[in-house]
């Protein structure tokens, strides 16, 4: 007997995120530049937890309370009151291990939240660092997939998704996929993988991120397989999926 | 003195739409499978108005009162009550010419008067049949620009990305682009436009299109410059613009 294979959606801005059912899917939240990818460097680098928190109040109270290590941004930069920013690049293993973050974000955690909000009881966050640990989970778990791009306020990003692409590419024979924003995700991807660098350098939020000097956070951010651990979301903070090397 | 150039964005679907300023702007309704296609050859095929209209009531109640020709669709398929469908194939010179149509639609008309109610006053719609006389217009009018995909009950659709991408393509060097979505959709047209048609056969509208015998009618939506009109929304109707060869 033939079994449908599981469907897979790419859903390339929150605005759109009511359109899908995330009630039986696994979710991945995508932001390539840069949540996702600390999020990735900081739990392989060997970080107890993070907890991904929506509001800055929120994430200092909360570290004030805890003593956990404060961490995030807005429009790119951090915010005055947290102790650390949202690079990769502030978390390695002599420093983050075995601490937890509290760390709040402009679009990531906004759409962690919402996936929450609308449903979603199976969330694992991704980006090149981590793109193999989500690939095999994705075709281990076997379930309905949605690619969730974190997008930059709302408006489509290039890089969440071309990792949406680079997933797909990775995963598609194990899955059923009609949908345009996977066929475009997909496509785009392909196009410019061996230079992913350069392609990367005509986005908006390369501009952006140049303004700080952060060519290096974005290279880490863009590597495939550099930090290859699963960030799942359990009892409201990530913690590294088991069955995956940290 | 340096003047800077018009901006110009592409919005992927109609649930983007309020992230964009349409008050300044040209707003292009994009929706080539199929609206927009039958508008650009009704209109190049002689007649005289579109009045596009949100609802099947009101097109019959029209179409009622004034004799008009009344059109659409929803879901793809002909309307029980209209007259007639929203094929561009069914509105040849002789049949058309000189005759107002009552046009109503699943996505491009909808997006049309969400368009209106979010303050757009300078709105065009484009296809390929007429991306020669979109293109003009626009470097003509020396205005921000809005490519607005009509897209398929919200979600990301194919085609009318890479028609965005076509007109970017064309008329990049006249604005400036800030845009991911507007790279994305000009970087997915420059990779597949040396054989749209195969590659439209990917998408989730070739397929649903197909079902009902459409192929004739997809392959004239992807034909460049094939009706080169330029229709423009004025007083609650879609007529040919003045300074474009109908």
């Amino acid at each position: 007997m033939m079994t449908e294979r599981p469907h897979l959606h790419t859903c390339v801005s929150p605005s759109l995120l009511h359109l899908y059912n995330l009630h039986d899917a696994v979710v991945v939240v995508i932001d390539v530049f840069r949540a996702t990818s600390t999020i990735a460097a900081a739990l392989h680098n060997g970080a107890a937890r993070i907890i991904p928190v929506d509001a800055v109040d929120k994430c200092i109270e909360l570290g004030a309370a805890t003593g956990c290590i404060t961490a995030g941004e807005r429009d790119g930069k951090v915010v005055p009151g947290l102790q650390h920013g949202n690079s990769p690049m502030e978390y390695p293993r002599e420093f983050v291990e075995g601490k937890t973050l509290v760390l709040t974000t402009t679009n990531g955690t906004k759409l962690l939240h919402m996936s929450l909000a609308q449903g979603a009881s199976d969330i694992i966050t991704g980006s090149f660092p981590n793109l193999g640990a989500v690939c095999k989970h994705l075709v281990e778990a076997g379930k309905n997939v949605i690619l969730g791009c974190a997008a930059w306020k709302d408006r489509v990003n290039m890089e969440d998704t071309l990792f949406a692409g680079a997933v797909i590419s990775r995963v598609k024979e194990y899955f059923t996929i009609h949908c345009d924003s996977s066929l475009a995700a997909e496509t785009l991807y392909h196009s410019v993988k061996n230079d992913l660098w350069a392609f990367s350098q005509k986005t908006t939020h390369y501009h952006r991120l140049a303004r700080y000097g952060l060519e290096k956070d974005m290279q880490y951010c863009l590597s495939e397989d550099v930090a290859n651990v699963l960030p799942v979301y359990r009892n409201e903070e990530l913690v590294r999926g088991e069955g995956v090397s940290s």
